[in-house]
Order: C-alpha cells, then sequence, then structure tokens
C-alpha cells in the first residue's frame, strides 16, 4: 500500500473524535451510534466508555462482533474496520478511564455499576479513496 | 414528540447527502459504508444506486437487514433507521435513477447490467438528542 494511503488513514482516524459503531441487534439488524473515543492504539484497538444498561451492552454480550465506521464526508475518504468488543467491568479499567465530568453519563462515580469500558479489536479493513483498499492483520497493526 | 424535535430529525436528513448504510456480511458482521442518497420520501424511505458486484448488493440479497444512520457531529445528533433493502434490477427502475455523469460508476449507461437501485424502507428508528427517542412507525411516515 502506497505510503499517502497509510497517512490518510491514520489521519482520518486521528481528526475523528467519535467513530460510529456497529453490533447486531437480537432481530439480527446492523445497528449503528456514534460513540465519543475515549483513547486508541493506531487503527487496530479503541476504547469506549458505555452505560451497562444501553441497548448495544446487551447486544456485544450476546454478540461481539462489531464495526467502526469513520468518514470525511467532504474528501469522500470513509475507513470500514470490522472485529470484536471486549467487556470490561472491573474496578481498575474504570478508574483508569475515569474523567472528571463523567459523573453526568455516571452519576455513582467511576465504580457505578451502570459504567464499564469497551475495547475494540479490529481483525479486518477497508478503506475508501477513488478505489477500494483492503487491510489485511498486517496493515491494520502497521498503520 | 415534541414539534422542534421532528424538525430537527427533519433538518438532519434534509441536511445529509448521504447517509452511513448498514449491512450483515457472510460472517454475521455488521459492515458500514457512507452512500449517495439518490432520492428519499421523508425519513422512511430512501433510495441509492450500487453496483451488482459489489460487496453490499451481495450482503442484502443474501439478507436484507439494513440501517442508515446520520450524524451531527457538531450538535451530537443522531439519527437511525432500522429496516429493509429491496433491489431493482429493471431497465425502467434503472432509466428513472439514471444521471448524467452516473458513466463514470456504470460505464455501460443506464442498461449496464452492473447498475441497479436499492431501496431502504425504515420500520424502527432511533433519535439521539440530549437524550434517546424510539421512533415508531406512526412517527417514520409523519416526520
Amino acid at each position: 500500500m502506497d505510503e499517502q494511503i497509510k497517512q490518510n488513514i491514520k489521519q482520518l482516524v486521528n481528526n475523528s473524535r467519535d467513530a460510529i459503531v456497529s453490533s447486531i441487534d437480537s432481530n439480527s439488524f446492523p445497528n449503528m451510534k456514534a460513540m465519543f473515543i475515549a483513547k486508541h492504539e493506531g487503527i487496530h484497538t479503541f476504547w469506549f466508555s458505555t452505560n451497562v444498561s444501553s441497548n448495544r451492552f446487551s447486544q456485544w454480550t450476546k454478540c461481539p462482533n462489531a464495526g467502526l465506521y469513520f468518514y470525511d464526508s467532504k474528501k469522500i475518504h470513509g475507513l470500514m474496520l470490522l472485529g470484536h468488543m471486549d467487556i470490561f467491568t472491573d474496578d481498575k479499567t474504570k478508574a483508569d478511564f475515569w474523567h472528571e465530568g463523567d459523573e453526568q453519563y455516571y452519576s455513582l462515580g467511576p465504580t457505578d455499576p451502570d459504567y464499564c469500558i469497551i475495547r475494540f479489536t479490529a481483525t479486518a479493513g477497508e478503506y475508501w479513496e477513488n478505489g477500494k483498499y483492503s487491510l489485511d492483520h498486517t496493515l491494520l497493526l502497521e498503520i
């Protein structure tokens, strides 16, 4: 893959405050929701926080299959990542990701039982920029 | 539902040149892709064109379950619609949607066998704006 394309992919992710995150519901419909990215490592691992009481939490508990989508509508550059979600409900992980102001979402603070951290790990990807590029495991780790 | 919320939903869709469209692939992963909206009626019916040779076409042929997502990242307003895709490969429908310049995607013109029209019909929806709103069938037709 051309170095410029790799740079464009990296830039698309680094410029994104949030990702469109997909899940499969109990009726087998592909759901989507924008979620703030709490932290990410390259384009292979992303962390988010969510409510244990949310629809998405119960969907990923039943089926960990997930997707992330990043889109620059001006340049018409789009990145889809496919992978799985891991859920962390332990106090240590929750404390590590806690930020001042998170009380507005989780009123009981970092040990709020309704607060959890989810981690997306990409196993495949596709990128569009005047054509389609496939991202295999090696590229996902390299970019 | 408050009239202002209905107006905001309508505006979010009317201001969108494209939608993030979801499908389920053969490995049960929720795929996403930005697609130009060729035409829409309110928030219940949307038309797009695509390549018959595309991954999405084969995914919707096997499983018509689909989603649309519209997002205003500044206001943090998000609309998810769930429903199904119908595929039209007949010459009349294809001609009706043909526009000058579409040759760049379908080189053989409006009867190109690789060109088809897909229609999304919403059956349920969720809208986020400082909280979550469910959209039932009546609201989907009304907005």
